[in-house]
């Protein structure tokens, strides 16, 4: 297997690419070669095949050209412009996230070599008035460009999933927690940063109430989720070959009382409550009851509880682990 | 109201523009111009205002450019690849029904002017394993690719209505029938041909059982729709302005008891019956148990009975009507 990350400088990136190094293996077969690409030159993984680190910008199809080729078997399309940016810079957000995947599903349409390619969506692309819960075959109706344009990646992959030019996968990935790195500006941002911070031993604001829920899934899950997601044979996708990605729906008190469970209650009071009207305004419209029936019956798994999330963490990617 | 219609050279083109003609007025507002667009020059209309045909390839931003004008108020998007082309032909399905989509709405954000945009989808969004009956919030599982780029239309209308860059508003619409005409080459062909044709005096295939079922809206009732759908308050539309266009389930030996009434005996002699596989393998996979609630309930009509349909084609198109 030639398997090819398009972002693969990112967090999810780079972690996928180590959990590949590690199996050395993808549906059954060994990996032969691994391409990292992304806008940026990404950091070097070692491993017992050949891995390259490539720049790509997928706005543009010559560069689409030279990173997937006629031997790359596997694609991972984890590059996208996030949901701020894309709300902020509706132009970059079109190109990257809709037109960067039609040029990603161009390139493959033109080889001819049918390549497996696995599509990061997420669950953005729920809102609206649509009746809770969110099943399988709720309707799509994004509040966010970000939400809109990972939709029509959906779409996009199915077509040509249909069509035959490729064997798409697209998973729907719920908010990931805990991540590591610095706090960023997302919205989204203190869902991490309240574990994080705490757990590093930093104080850390939480904008919204205890009982405030939300749909988590943990990076250690998420990229075995992703390593399944290429394994699933395309006869099992049926007519839709996009899916939520399973997750947990937490409250924050719950999600605290996952972290004194497994770190003590110290971190815990490192957290100060502080109310975010414009932080709320966003996370208050997100989607939080999903079914991700589909794909827990393919195989793929949720977290089993919120502390698992801490204990990944404090394994994978707390400084020092 | 400057109204222009892009496709204004189509079926549904010609009679909207007829049909705006004689009111004068959309919106409570007198009718100051209409500009007819299409790929070639569109018939003309002779109205009491000015009325202009122009070409216009919405798949090039600058011709695009040259049609929507600051001036412009109510634009119809009607344009677009037929959905057995857009299968063959994939490029320019995409070109024309999502480029051409996008150069519109980008059009009208760069003007600043945030006309009402009104965007003739399909029922051929719906498809998949989504189960029966579908609602205003059934999953969009195209099975063409015509069905993905209208899908994906209305994605972008539904972004840049939320963005405030247009007044949106999509319907899906039924399988229009009676069609006056030729007769094409489309799958669905029949559902109209079965009933002018022998209203003409000329026979006519069916390549289905009697009992084959679809959804359907005659070309006036369509029309109707189309100038409700740009009158409708924004405030109405809710989160998602896409939606069904009413229509009616009929089947084959229903639709032929109505032209009986309305027509005599003699019209369905006429009728050959001539089991088709290869149309049938297309047909049976479209949708037709489909509830347009929210357009109901904002007051767009479906016909009252197919004898209204076949009453329409025989005052409406005809020939020597």
């Amino acid at each position: 297997m030639d398997v090819l990350i398009i972002g693969g400088g990112g967090l999810v990136g780079q972690k996928l690419a180590r959990k590949l190094v590690e199996r050395g293996e993808l549906r059954g077969k060994p990996i032969d070669s691994l391409v990292l690409a992304d806008v940026f030159n990404p950091p070097a993984v070692s491993a017992d095949f050949p891995v390259e680190s490539t720049t790509c910008d997928i706005t543009d199809a010559a560069s689409v050209a030279n990173a997937i080729t006629e031997k790359t078997s596997v694609i991972y399309l984890l590059a996208a412009i996030v949901s701020g940016q894309a709300e902020a810079e509706l132009e970059l957000g079109y190109s990257i996230n809709m037109m960067g995947a039609w040029n990603v599903l161009e390139r493959v349409r033109e080889l001819g070599t049918r390549p497996i390619l696995v599509f990061t969506s997420s669950i953005a692309v729920y809102g609206g008035e649509v009746p809770d819960p969110i099943h399988d075959h709720s309707f799509l109706n994004p509040q966010t460009s970000y939400g809109a344009q990972k939709a029509i990646g959906e779409l996009l992959l199915n077509d040509y999933s249909r069509k035959g030019f490729v064997d798409g996968r697209g998973f729907r990935l719920p908010t990931i927690s805990v991540r590591p790195g610095k706090p960023n500006a997302a919205a989204s941002g203190f869902m991490s940063s309240i574990f994080r911070e705490p757990l590093n031993g930093q104080e850390a604001i939480c904008p919204v109430d205890r009982d405030f829920p939300h749909f988590y899934l943990s990076p250690r899950k998420c990229i075995e989720n992703l390593v399944k997601g290429a394994e699933l044979d395309a006869a099992d996708l049926g007519q839709n070959r996009c899916m939520m990605m399973p997750g947990r729906m937490w409250t924050i008190g719950q999600m605290i009382d996952a972290m004194n469970k497994v770190a003590g209650p110290e971190p815990a009071k490192l957290i100060r409550f502080e109310d975010q009207p414009e932080i709320q305004a966003i996370v208050k419209g997100w989607r939080f009851d999903l079914r991700p029936e589909k794909a827990v019956k393919l195989g793929l798994e949720a977290d089993e509880s919120f502390e698992d999330n801490i204990r990944y963490y404090l394994e994978d990617d707390r400084p020092g682990a």
